[in-house]
Formats: structure tokens, sequence, C-alpha cells
């Protein structure tokens, strides 16, 4: 089973240079400066999320950011995958849907009532995948963002 | 200029009544209990998100209620409409409008990044009221959910 463990500050260059080849794949344009004022506070303990490192801590082979958030509808704290990144050498082994089946389960144990991701529409492969795990479409609905 | 105040834990019980009447019109079942574990928190200064006020702290007509999250790629905190309701005696006068006009300027007075709101895919009413407050459609994405 592929470990998954809290990142802590003293991880965070191995988490940025991460973070970084994610942001080179999706095309999400972040300054080093930005890029670290985003990350270090979710290894510092903030409130507001995590970075789940997968695989040894020294040498790991990609992270997930949850961020926490909460929903009155479902009760209490939800969570959302605000990134999940598993390095191109290992991929197509499973290890993305079972840090997604596994991470649920720690949350869950964590008192969080629910765990939201996006997903792209023509995606058709990861949204099977991700219904198998247990999450469902919010097919009715369609996020707005503004930027402040 | 509609006021919007923070709520407080003295306010808990007119939150409720309005929460409570904003579920009913949504058709969302929640035990008193349950929707009292849900409020309270936010109350109390929750660091997951906060209630406002929407008029006079002591006859509200009605409340927004924003959850706090973070993104990585915004760079840091984001939030989220978790819920918004206008009673139905005074709709119509562009109440709803005014708040996520205002709201988006506190928050980012705050430090938080980027605002998002869930909207109905038929609601085309609101999506345009929406785009022309400053919110874009993630139109390539679609959320999905799993109850923990």
């Amino acid at each position: 089973m592929t470990s998954l463990t809290i990142a802590r500050p003293q991880d965070l260059d191995r988490v940025l240079r991460l973070v970084a080849d994610h942001h080179v794949e999706e095309g999400i344009a972040l300054s080093d400066d930005a890029r670290r004022g985003a990350v270090l506070p979710l290894l510092e303990g903030s409130p507001h999320g995590v970075i789940y490192l997968v695989g040894p801590v020294r040498a790991p082979i990609g992270y997930a950011a949850v961020s926490f958030g909460w929903s009155i509808e479902f009760g209490g704290m939800d969570g959302f995958v605000d990134e999940l990144y598993i390095r191109p050498g290992v991929r197509g082994r499973g290890i993305g849907s079972e840090i997604l089946s596994s991470l649920p389960l720690a949350l869950a144990g964590a008192g969080m009532r629910a765990i939201h991701l996006e997903v792209a529409h023509g995606n058709e492969r990861a949204r099977k995948l991700y219904r198998k795990l247990g999450f469902q479409s919010r097919e009715a609905y369609g996020l707005m963002t503004r930027p402040l």
C-alpha cells in the first residue's frame, strides 16, 4: 500500500519541486514566490488545508493537496481535492485511485462530512474512475469563480 | 446600502430560523440538531467560514454563508458562497446582487484570492447576473462529491 504522509515545513523543497512539475504539466503559471506562499502555510498547520506526500517522504512520487471548507448542507467540514499529482514515471499503476480511496477514509476519521473534486467534462476515463470510488457528479450545477 | 454583519453566537436563533426557511425552500432535509451543529461553529469564529446577516441584525432579511478554503493555483485563501438566502417578501429588489458585489470586496480586503459559487445549469437568469458581477463559468469542469 502506498503511504500518505502529511508534509511538514522541512519537506518544503521536495513539495515545491512536485508542485512546480505539476503546474508545468497543467499550464498553471505561478511565480516561485507565489507558489511558495501558497504551499508553505499548508505545511505549517494552516486550518485551510493539508498536503500529503505520496510514497517515501524523502523521495515522494507525488502529492495530494486537500483544502478544508464547510458545508451547512453536509452538516460540517468538507474537503476539496485541490491538486493531485503522480510523477509521470509511476503512472498507470493505480496509485491515484488508491489515494482517492484511502484519503476519504482518513478525512472521514478526522470528522469530514464530504469530499469534492473537479473533473474535466471531456475526461470520461477519470469520471468513470471517480464514480467507481464513490464520487457522484453534481451534473445539475456548475461552478462560477470570481478572482479577487 | 444593505448592511452585512458577521453573525455572532447571540444571533444563533435568528440565523437558525433563516437557515431552516432556506432549507425548506431548497428541499434540504437536516434535523434541527444537525443544522445547529453546522451553523454554531461559524458564529463562534471557526476558521472554516462565516455567516453574514443581511440587513438589520435584530431583524435580518437574509443571510450569506461563506466557507473558507485554499487554492494553490489562486495562491492562497479562497471562498465559496455556501448558502445565500433573501426572505421571499423582499426579493426582486436587487439585494442579492448587491451582496454578491460587496461581499467579494470585503473578502478581498481580508486577503481572499478568489470566490466561487455553484449555479444550476438551467438557471440562465442567475448565470447572467453572476457573470455581470464578475463571476466566470468554469464550463470545462464539473464537481463530483463523495459524502463521507
